[in-house]
């Protein structure tokens, strides 16, 4: 039996937290109001340091290392942004970063995780087995692994930022949180059943990598091969134990939006709010537009989640059409 | 003697302003921290109502209309940012706003304005003389005339974004603030006067268009021709009587910025702080990169006046090269 974390666990990685994290801001919006007839609050992890929420639970998992394990170091595999908060978080406590990087990940994002001062080993995914040189290095070295999602601490920091959009706005009717593996969502499902016990908390991944629904309809976590989706931090193939266990407890239901849905949501990110958001980012505003839910004269929150797009992907999305 | 503005007037607007205007948040960057070597607090007015910080000016000059002078409306001539701002303060006043445009004005901003119920008077800017026209207008319909800046309850509702830029991060050394026609820099010049008078303030223009500096140079008003620059918002070819009479005695100096020194900084702040800010908004972090100013070990204040850039030229501009 799986012992999963508690909103007091949340409420202590907000401690940790507190004046090295930013604390986000939470944005209106005029005309969200006017096209979903409801009053909506947009937190704003893109404006997280190193552009995620993904901060938030790496530094709250590796500031609580003991004093062995920080000086052995930690290592992560990831070609994402929890690569990035590693190394960030890790250099900020003072602790050596491994990250596992694929060689033909993108050399931007290997650049960005060694400019936080995280040393990359590469490796052929088509040859080298992760896995076993994650488990070689771990032995060899005595590292500490900190997995993407699937972490007690990992899940408890992620949790501060729906507590300080509750903290910001009061109790809420609805709020729409993207799902990848799941540590943003049980995070803040932990954070709305302790703040607002009312909130029906809803989970959204990209039609294409729809897992996460199929878990929860089936009750056991399905796996599903690497889905093909605009939305990269979404790219997960399965929950996690501890994640899977707190959102079927916790969440109302998980929803999905469509690639062309995160494009327009993007759109009006960046010519109404003024926001780059990255896809992933935008799974929560495109299912509060199109997923058919009941908003009307509600109180909706809204997770976006990053900004780290690539900036000519970026260009090259929002410039293909205006936002209608 | 013009009866300048003062302090007093900036914080008046701002109670009028409560609730009304966003307060906007004060965004940090640790790599522009980096780059200036310095602690640097950005004032993220494109996260205004209306893109940008007009909406403040405009709502505190119409806020004080007589009884009589709401019942007639307002007029004035804008094909910026002003007309958006007026159009909308004008709605949430139950004031009828009229907004003489150019016909060849883009259709994106025509529409935006109606969108905010202004009724939109077109003139060819070729064969009708604006000023004749709205000076029938003025008469005919008792219209009250809010000119973009250069009127006292405007610079004093500008003002009132470097005042919440003050009480958020304490005294600063030296703050930018971008320079058109001067509204919100003689309104940043009074808070900075009134609340961290040990605080360099500095206007920043693109370098087309430096009448701004000519005419601190010189000691009086110098008008130049329209200048040629992205910065849309500061095409202006003169600075007015009030705005020029507050800046001569409080501002620090008028620096200049490049067209490309201000792609520059909006990839920047689209790359690094997810945020879009039109041209004219970068004038200030442009101007704190390069304009060589001792910034080292400072507490540095740069204003991003507004974020009202048409997406398709917005994603032409960041998409041509990534920011280096």
């Amino acid at each position: 039996m799986l012992q999963l974390p508690t909103y007091d666990d949340v409420s202590a990685a907000a401690r940790r937290l507190h004046g090295l994290a930013h604390r986000t801001p939470v944005l209106r919006s005029a005309t969200a109001d006017r096209l979903l007839k409801a009053q909506v609050f947009f937190k704003c992890e893109n404006l997280q340091r190193m552009g995620a929420f993904k901060f938030r639970g790496a530094f709250n998992a590796l500031s609580q290392f003991t004093s062995e394990q920080r000086k052995a170091g930690v290592i992560t595999f990831s070609s994402g942004n929890h690569a990035q908060a590693i190394a960030l978080a890790a250099r900020l406590l003072g602790i050596p970063a491994t990250i596992l990087m694929p060689l033909d990940a993108p050399q931007a994002k290997m650049e960005a995780t060694r400019g936080y001062g995280g040393e990359v080993i590469t490796f052929d995914r088509y040859t080298q087995d992760r896995e076993a040189l994650a488990r070689q290095l771990l032995s060899d070295r005595g590292l500490t692994l900190i997995p993407p999602y699937d972490h007690p601490h990992v899940i408890a920091g992620q949790g501060t930022a729906a507590m300080e959009l509750l903290e910001d706005t009061g109790p809420l009717d609805v709020m729409f949180v993207p799902l990848g593996g799941g540590g943003l969502l049980s995070g803040s499902a932990l954070a709305v059943r302790a703040l607002a016990p009312q909130c029906k908390l809803y989970g959204v991944e990209p039609e294409a990598g729809d897992d996460g629904q199929q878990s929860l309809r089936k009750g056991e976590i399905v796996h599903i091969p690497t889905p093909s989706t605009l939305a990269d931090g979404a790219q997960t193939q399965h929950l996690g134990e501890y994640t899977f266990g707190v959102i079927r407890r916790d969440v109302q239901d998980i929803v999905t939006a469509t690639d062309a849905q995160l494009v327009d949501a993007m759109r009006f990110f960046a010519e109404r709010m003024k926001l780059v958001v990255e896809p992933t980012g935008c799974l929560g505003f495109a299912a509060a537009c199109h997923a058919g839910l009941p908003l009307e004269g509600k109180r909706v929150g809204v997770m976006l989640s990053g900004g780290n797009v690539d900036l000519a992907r970026f260009a090259q999305l929002i410039g293909s059409q205006g936002w209608a």
